[in-house]
């Protein structure tokens, strides 16, 4: 029998991170703040801050798309500059700033540059997230505006406002705050994320920011960011389209972490992101649940995360889910174009705690208890494999005709 | 200014293929029959023959999919023991005959030697395809008892009954059939087809079987066959799900057609099954329109169409042409992901005849009329580039509530 956990959402043996409060500003030294400057035609929230203490060693992971905003190219361009350091970004919601042509990268100079002589350091430390309709200039007069209310009142509390002020389709804010005792210290992970359209592995209209109130090292940050990235943000899918403005950007600043205690911060980062990105996947557009696939016995982790990304993304595996029908046959089907090979003939199968295929064919199984699985704000889908011991898991929601309005009439 | 056909469907110029009457049987010397069995619950037509000349040559295109229903593997084994040579094929509707264990081996082996007896040739030369729920074995007291009547009428105009009886969620029949003038003797080709759900490029829940009345050398025919499918079946997508049973089967038998001629033939193959795979993608679950994609400029072709299928593939794209909202920067994002690079300020995009994009800018465009262009039945989207010569097209459909309530309650 397989143990199911409570919720969907990963709950890590033995991990020293608890949860606290607060958000992006939980970890010590890290102020933001968000504001309406009216980029917004509802008059929402849409200008955010977030402003990390001096020396703070900042790593980003951004979209794969080749057509990408002007922001992003800024983004990575200035990280590489500066040897992956950065003392600020700021995020407006909106216009994603993308296809907006030569003004893109004016306009997003111009920002940052306002933002940098405000806080007194070089430009190239300072960092611009966009996220909104594509192809529309941003009102530059309106953020311009705007800035001086922002920068009047940035906080040690303002994680809240800045989570309001960069979502966009979403329909709740997204926040996570970790705290851990590591060695005779308490370190703090604090973030937000914005997301819930556009939405597929290797990113998505999908933007996140932690924080880390312990320093590490620039080019191991970087590398502790990509792998818990690729764990987690690279792992959700909504609906399979790749925005041209991804970004996760991961702040870390205080008193050096000792070298023992490193691999526990990167379950922290990893913890933190799967929180946020499990969010998201919830918060999909339209969706009614959120979906954990776990793959078992693939040959390495790569391969179990295709095959769990791909049953994920499968239109016809999340409108059964959404019609609660426990349609395995599209399960296996999904996993078998996936790209990875696998035997078929020893797969097994379960839906909850329901067990639907085993040996690669259908058992007899209640049918209405399936069903009622489906019907929980978490379902959970595990295939097993016989090609090896790896594992992955990935995230996702059921797909409704909600999604279908609110995307059909997005623009008009 | 775009020369804008007529329909979205090819119209190919100097093409020597007309239309004429018929469907699978167009070809002198196929025969067909189809009729129901009681397969399906809904009494409709479901148990379908084609029964070709002996000594015919056949080509097989198979899902990618590595979990694949038994009939599959049968159809893939016995074309290569019979060097590419066919004699008849039996398609059932209703159950896929997949995931269904040893059972489903057993069940495919039966029913073709019921078939080869009859026909008095050897079990090999015996084909036999499958359609409809995964996971669920076929009724075979029903099928078998449906054989006599069955054999007992396959005839040369059967086409119709055969188009019908192979048909699953599908609205219409898909028969095509060709006519040419080739030397001194006129060939045909026919043609038919079913599938509107789990439709992907690299085939799809979609049977096609076409014939041709010139005799061609098998492993001649099966590169023709090849290119021509994946210039048409493997350039639609409907939900971007590849299914367990996809299966082209491709028969030719006449007199040998002379070598200059080849090439036409090859053309005329291509248009076939173009019309029969647009068809398809016209009659996408919940589908209002046929979207064709076309893209110019690319490097090479296999490019072109992977930036082409995966524009007709986002959900994105086909939730805003459902929408008739003409959200150019979701196509361009759609390219940008499809995992082609390119330089995107060399792209120019328009939808119907009006110019959205130039340059990689977005252009001032009568949103009106554009919208106008998506209520059509054929929506023409092409995408330029400038990276080289090549270009390819791909078909798909618009993404509707209706298709999302359609799968939601397949099963239940």
């Amino acid at each position: 029998m397989w143990p199911v956990s409570r919720s969907a959402v990963v709950a890590v043996a033995d991990s020293p991170w608890r949860r606290c409060t607060g958000g992006v500003t939980a970890a010590k030294g890290f102020q933001a703040g968000g504001i309406s400057a009216g980029l917004k035609v509802s008059g929402r929230p849409d200008l955010a801050v977030v402003v990390a203490p001096e020396q703070a060693v900042c790593a980003g992971c951004f979209t794969t798309s080749c057509v990408r905003a002007a922001c992003v190219d800024l983004c990575s361009e200035r990280l590489q500059q500066t040897a992956g350091h950065a003392r600020a970004v700021l995020i407006n919601s909106g216009q994603a700033n993308a296809c907006t042509g030569d003004r893109g990268l004016v306009d997003s100079l111009r920002i940052t540059r306002v933002l940098a002589d405000q806080l007194g350091c070089s430009e190239e430390l300072v960092l611009i997230c966009s996220t909104g309709v594509i192809g529309v200039p941003i009102p530059m007069p309106n953020l311009l505006a705007g800035m001086q209310p922002l920068l009047a009142d940035f906080t040690e509390d303002g994680g809240d406002r800045a989570a309001a002020a960069i979502l966009t389709t979403d329909l709740v804010d997204k926040q996570i705050a970790l705290e851990a005792q590591l060695g005779d210290r308490t370190v703090r992970i604090g973030g937000m994320a914005k997301g819930s359209g556009m939405i597929h592995p290797d990113m998505a209209t999908m933007l996140a920011f932690l924080t880390c109130d312990a320093a590490v090292e620039p080019a191991l940050w970087q590398s502790m960011v990509r792998r818990a990235v690729s764990r987690s943000f690279n792992a959700i899918t909504v609906d399979g389209d790749t925005s041209t403005n991804d970004t996760v950007l991961a702040f870390a600043a205080g008193e050096p972490l000792a070298e023992p205690d490193h691999a526990q911060l990167e379950l922290g980062l990893t913890q933190a992101m799967q929180e946020l990105a499990c969010a998201i996947a919830r918060d999909g557009e339209g969706a009614t649940c959120l979906i954990e696939v776990r793959v078992e016995g693939a040959v390495d982790e790569a391969s179990a995360l295709q095959i769990a990304r791909t049953i994920c993304g499968s239109s016809l595996v999340k409108t059964a889910v959404h019609g609660r029908d426990p349609n395995w046959g599209r399960i296996v089907a999904a996993a078998g174009r996936s790209g990875v090979r696998f035997n078929p003939e020893d797969v097994a199968l379960w839906i909850g705690e329901h067990q639907l295929m085993a040996s690669g064919q259908p058992l007899p199984f209640d049918r209405q208890a399936a069903s009622d699985v489906l019907r929980g704000k978490d379902v959970l889908i595990r295939l097993k494999l016989m090609e090896g011991s790896a594992e992955a898991r990935a995230w996702g929601c059921d797909l409704s005709d909600q999604y279908v309005r609110i995307n059909a009439d997005y623009t008009t």
